[in-house]
């Protein structure tokens, strides 16, 4: 799919739709609030219908404001919203009972503006921990951003999401659903550091016109975010913040869609493509990277141990470091597979860099280094291993190389 | 304890006996075999008579060739050793039947240049992997180092292991026991990259001329390893080649010191000592780093969960590199607590940084930014978190911090 935009035909207006509008019915806005000295940092997201959602938090201990209200807010409304508010430069974390009435207040401005009941809005934030929310410039900005939303502010709220991101996040995609209907996605996301999977990853919003059920909305999600949030890993680190909103507002019409039919499945296919995207796009712009990295895992007792042995392998500094430097240190990536806890055979496993098979039967094989070389500076550096079980599990992780770069961001990212 | 060296009464050669040659009856040599380019690279160590012998061994499931050897070594000969022979420069890890041949090889030269038996001889390696030892160099570098061997030469042997280690790491002391008796302990280690506990942490060897049956030995190395090595780590990544070897030779006389007994409890007293400072040793010289990081951690419901929380608090590149840039961002602290699995009161939980508070209830409090960052750009670091349950746990473990030089010396550590 790589970061092809899809203009949809079912859109009147492709060419300003794009991102999170890009599904019928959405519409989105991004201000600055004076939150961050500079860049945007509130956004808004609204389906101009109440959307089935779903949503998936973070399972770190510690969990933002945004996290405990967003949670309460979809079991009062029982997972249907209108609108979602975001802002940046703040992660409302660790900020007490303070922090807790400081998202209801996001909450309130954004109802209050658009006229909607404050149980079908959701909050979420992103910033620095442990400093309380300037909460009259989020507030000011709220109103603002309600007052400018359109089908056309799906870049202007990409962007007002972004901490020590270089570049917005943004999809949209079609899905031939029976009977002619076609189901837009569309979505856009968050990461950069504090990247790591355990439950969503940073945030991301996906949105689709299609009619799903709140419920089965949430049985998809946790599927997809399985297979496309939970494998990719910038740095190891789990934020107290990751929100992961999947939202579907019926605008594309016809009849709800329910799992075990041929349009659930396409219509999951596609959500997937579109958090797929996302994810990788998160993992190629984590701090300080140059380059993706695209872990493949083969030949592990079952797809779970092949998952963990993914992620460790993309998330060893080792591994990220010798990527950077193109140093083709394989052992770094046999070392990695074996401390994850998969299954492995030490004396059969391989290793390929790119095309380039470097070890065989668990130990080297003549290459060629300046192929291998090459393929550890492309965009895309592809590692493989095969972890000589007999087994039929397989995975693919993302992460990004490490660079001196990482360091320099996260050495003074709150002074 | 510090770094302090402790001139022994107990020996006679105090003025030049140090380190692992500390204890009476140990000699120990270190030449350059040309390994590497040009830095010592072979070292052996030889207790006078038969000494018990414990050793604990990576947990990767990538074993190098001569864990496998050392822990078949130890098997055949019932925990007795006469001599540990180390190479640095290649850790002869991933690669295949040759590689244990290798391993073997090593053993059977040391054994006959020393006249020893070849099970009486342990085998440990360090440096690149997957690429086959240079053995010639390897054993006529074995054959003059044991020709080398004195006293006198700790110190040479402390250098031929490093890799990127910046500085030897050594230790003695002293542990007096009762009737009069002195047992002297001795140590070496390096680390460096490639550090994370679990299981012995790189390579350390250790030596008492103290009394001990070998299983009794065995009994106090694991609980030693488990409050020391196990509790730093560097950049996450579990090596292929760690091993912890600590020998007992008996020439301080006297009877065999028994589990239970007060000499006992010294003697584990003193190699707990000696392998907290070789541990914190490891730790100050990560690669890229400039300072210890030692984290502490309170009122967790148990003491295991402390030390799961410490440790990830100790890894987290975020705090890491924040303790870098003198960065007051004591969030990053409680999230990486947060995702350690230990139980945390997320509204109770408090944070010291050096001894100024800067979160209590589980936010912030004002707090002296100044001293803060002066707390932060100590030559060792505290850090402090109360988890906030009320339990009784506690640990401390200690890593270090992550600079741009971290990147620089891995990305082209192969070539």
């Amino acid at each position: 799919m790589g970061g092809a935009v899809r203009t949809g035909s079912a859109s009147a207006q492709a060419a300003i739709r794009r991102g999170i509008t890009y599904p019928r019915g959405f519409e989105a806005a991004g201000v600055h609030a004076g939150i961050k000295r500079r860049r945007p940092d509130v956004a808004v997201i609204r389906s101009t219908v109440p959307a089935a959602a779903a949503a998936m938090f973070t399972t770190n201990r510690v969990q933002a404001a945004p996290i405990v209200v967003s949670r309460e807010q979809l079991e009062r409304s029982g997972g249907w919203v209108r609108a979602v508010v975001i802002n940046s430069g703040n992660a409302n974390a660790c900020t007490g009972p303070k922090g807790v009435e400081d998202a209801r207040a996001m909450i309130g401005a954004c109802a209050l503006a658009l006229d909607i009941q404050a149980h079908e809005v959701l909050v979420a934030s992103t910033g620095v921990i442990g400093v309380p929310l300037p909460l009259d410039a989020a507030l000011e900005g709220i109103s603002r951003a309600c007052g400018a939303l359109s089908p056309g502010g799906a870049e202007a709220a990409a962007m007002a999401i972004l901490t020590t991101d270089r570049r917005a996040k943004e999809i949209q995609l079609d899905v031939p659903l029976s009977g002619g209907r076609i189901a837009c996605i569309g979505g856009m996301a968050k990461g950069s550091g504090m990247i790591h999977p355990n439950m969503a990853t940073m945030l991301a919003f996906v949105a689709t016109d299609a009619p799903v059920a709140p419920d089965d909305l949430s049985t998809m999600l946790h599927r997809v975010v399985d297979a496309t949030f939970h494998l990719i890993t910038v740095d190891g680190d789990t934020s107290t913040n990751d929100m992961v909103v999947l939202m579907a507002n019926g605008q594309a019409g016809g009849e709800p869609i329910r799992p075990g039919s041929d349009d659930f499945a396409r219509l999951e296919a596609g959500i997937e493509r579109a958090c797929s995207y996302l994810a990788k796009d998160i993992a190629r712009d984590g701090e300080g990277a140059t380059r993706l990295i695209e872990v493949r895992v083969l030949g592990a007792s079952s797809d779970a141990e092949a998952r963990v042995c993914a992620r460790a392998i993309a998330g060893s500094s080792l591994v990220k470091s010798a990527v950077h430097g193109r140093d083709p240190n394989w052992g770094r990536i046999a070392a990695a597979a074996g401390y994850s806890g998969a299954r492995m055979d030490p004396a059969a496993f391989r290793v390929w860099m790119g095309d380039v098979a470097v070890a065989r039967d668990g130990r080297e094989v003549p290459f060629d280094v300046d192929a291998a070389r090459e393929a550890l500076g492309a965009e895309e550096v592809r590692l493989t291993i095969d972890l000589g079980t007999g087994g039929p599990g397989s995975a693919t992780a993302w992460g990004c190389d490490m660079s001196e770069e990482y360091v320099r961001i996260n050495a003074s990212y709150r002074s």
